[in-house]
């Protein structure tokens, strides 16, 4: 049995936050992809028993959940290349963004695709609102930590790879809005672990489709 | 100018987190009460300008926001008495459970006083499923990380100086449930540094009454 197994599903952006810090880390693992839709394994059940939810970290066999638990726990047990800053209030600040992105923009997005029509109009506006304050913590620098793409970033780019689901479904375009925090997901798309883990952004669209049509929305 | 300020609401159980952690580690700081009904302080505004709410902690004029994030910082600042165990892996568990309970514990809460008949009860089924699931985290340890009070107690004890308030709205008792939990809460209310900062929960109710009639609940 492979030291790392990661219970995974390719369009989770929370799964993909793992699989980038593996790889920005050098860490080899055994990827097994869940089947969500068609029960999920017993491994996974046992492994989180609170949420049931991929992604699950096993090392050792210890199970790890919740994503941005698991990326800060990766950061800690390899320790190079550093993903935190080092400076107890550059840590703090790492996870005040990260945690707000972890409350707000996944779900501000989902309420996108959700609704249409006036709702969905608030909920475009709402998102935007959410990208300008996050474009705020991002400021002048090249990436959320300073000179170099860490913990926040990786927080980040993965919810990046619903974006172009948001932005069909929403009629709009996050460039028109944001044009700091579009460079940054250039810059962040073009690094070789970000790259290699972010699937193609059609794929997601049409699992965003099937998810509609899965619970009844138009 | 002292060098730890906490922008405080004395009801806040956010608040009273980080009062906890600061008298574990023996910390002095200045305690500003901010008149969250009368309008929030400048400082309070400019401090936290996401969220706008307290807790904030000032240490050297730098904010610090989010009171899992602060006790983190308190931690890492002050390192005796750890709070948060050494090893990544007992780490990353504590911080699940903080995080389930800041996910939970008390919105779940706010349910039972918000609601009333069906809404409500189903509101107390609800808040004790949560209280089992902590208990189970809890299993036969003294507290959430063994032996010693740390990180999950502060995070967990602070919300129980609203049980009070959710017992009596909802008409139901905890003891009756998470008989371990129950042992837990009484543990720790023993505990000089707690002991000094929950308030009386008489007090804590006439406030969520008093939060009742300003929000046109009857």
């Amino acid at each position: 049995m492979s030291d790392v197994i990661l219970l995974d599903c390719w369009a989770s952006p929370f799964c993909m936050r793992v699989k980038i810090a593996l790889e920005e880390k050098g860490i080899k693992y055994e990827n097994r992809a869940e089947d969500l839709f068609g029960g999920k394994s017993e491994l996974l059940l046992t492994s989180n028993p609170i949420y049931g939810k991929v992604p699950v970290l096993l090392h050792n066999g210890k199970p790890l959940c919740e994503s941005s638990i698991i990326v800060g726990y990766i950061d800690e047990t390899w320790a190079s290349p550093p993903l935190l800053p080092s400076c107890p209030y550059g840590r703090a600040q790492a996870k005040f963004w990260a945690d707000f992105i972890d409350k707000k923009l996944f779900d501000a997005g989902g309420n996108i695709w959700k609704t249409k029509g006036e709702a969905q109009a608030v909920a475009v506006k709402d998102f935007i609102e959410i990208l300008k304050q996050l474009e705020g913590g991002l400021g002048d620098k090249d990436y959320f930590g300073g000179d170099s793409f860490g913990f926040v970033d990786i927080i980040a780019i993965a919810i990046i790879s619903w974006f172009n689901a948001f932005e069909r479904f929403g009629n709009f375009k996050v460039e028109d809005h944001t044009p700091k925090f579009s460079a940054w997901i250039k810059r962040c798309l073009q690094r070789e672990t970000v790259a290699k883990i972010i699937p193609d952004p059609e794929k997601v669209y049409e699992f965003v489709l099937l998810l509609k049509k899965m619970n009844g929305i138009e």
